[in-house]
């Protein structure tokens, strides 16, 4: 017998491929689970599957959804003619928390990359187009990472989008608020300095 | 719709009550499952009861174990005579994996707490006692904590084992190897003191 019973082992292993889950936390996990209230421990991995087999891809917008469309794709609260393209369904969880933004969003399901072989017809780009044919918006906005990767796709995503009657924006670049300059990179400071806004 | 669909809030809650797993790293795992291979999710719940329901309390040693007795205590190779004490399972998987011991354990699941209204019959000494009657031992080692419960948990077995012919002894306490004396209390400082060893 090893340290550890093996249901406890695999356990632990399956815990360790979890996002900043390390093999110490994996274990310490694993063990705790094996010593909890069974029933706990039962809802746990319901919810879990529960959470993967209830939850899917919004067929309109591509962000997490329960149902087909998204609450947010049919809000009518929400303004049908402002576009938000992220790259990842979680970017559009973050924007949401933050309340910035009441329109509806477009997930991309990634960003180019010919390093790893992601091209334009692997995102959903066609999906974005078909949307604008469909109801026109007036704008689009591109919240994509400030990356070159992100960069480079959001310059794919303006020339694609170009000659159609939509303003095609992206979010700012600057200081993050609360931040110093002496934390800034040369390249932000030089994005910040470039929008830089008039205080009236 | 708020943020997060209702089956991801709820799995982020379920995964926050685990140990060591924040409310936001939490929220960033349950969102990593709810776009995973449902294989592995499925993989995952399932190692989770199956660590639950497959792996309980030795009713020898109190252990963690998928059969019974556990594999140390049918394991011939281990010195039965040698009867190591520990408050939890997990203390004597973290002795097992040091390699410092190759006997048998005795889990007493918890120790003596007047303030959580834990006596001495909450814990397994009577079992102790019963095992320690069946076979007797040359030595029992206690390995339980060195802060003021595991102490007087301490104190108490070596009270309650008094006019048995075993011997009683505790693990050493001393700086931790590797540990420079500016990082240790003086508390820690005065046990190593006192259990100098004379060098050959």
């Amino acid at each position: 017998m090893t340290a550890l019973p093996e249901p406890i082992a695999r356990l632990a292993q399956a815990l360790g491929r979890l996002p900043g889950v390390g093999p110490r936390s994996a274990e310490r996990i694993a063990l705790h689970l094996s010593q909890s209230d069974p029933v706990r421990v039962r809802e746990l991995a319901e919810a879990m599957t529960g959470a993967r087999e209830r939850v899917g891809a919004c067929q309109e917008c591509g962000s997490l959804t329960e149902t087909q469309p998204c609450g947010w794709c049919v809000d009518p609260r929400r303004d049908a003619s402002l576009l938000c393209v992220v790259e990842k369904a979680t970017d559009a969880v973050s924007l949401e928390r933050s309340g910035a933004f009441r329109g509806r969003y477009h997930v991309l399901g990634g960003r180019l990359s010919p390093t790893q072989g992601i091209g334009p017809e692997d995102l959903r780009i066609a999906a974005l187009e078909a949307r604008l044919d469909a109801g026109p918006a007036r704008e689009v906005i591109l919240a994509l990472g400030g990356d070159v990767e992100g960069e480079a796709t959001g310059h794919y995503l303006v020339r694609r989008l170009a000659g159609r009657p939509v303003r095609v924006t992206r979010l700012a670049q600057g200081l993050p608020v609360g931040g110093g300059l002496e934390y800034a990179d040369e390249l932000t400071l030089n994005r910040a300095m470039e929008g830089r806004r008039e205080l009236t």
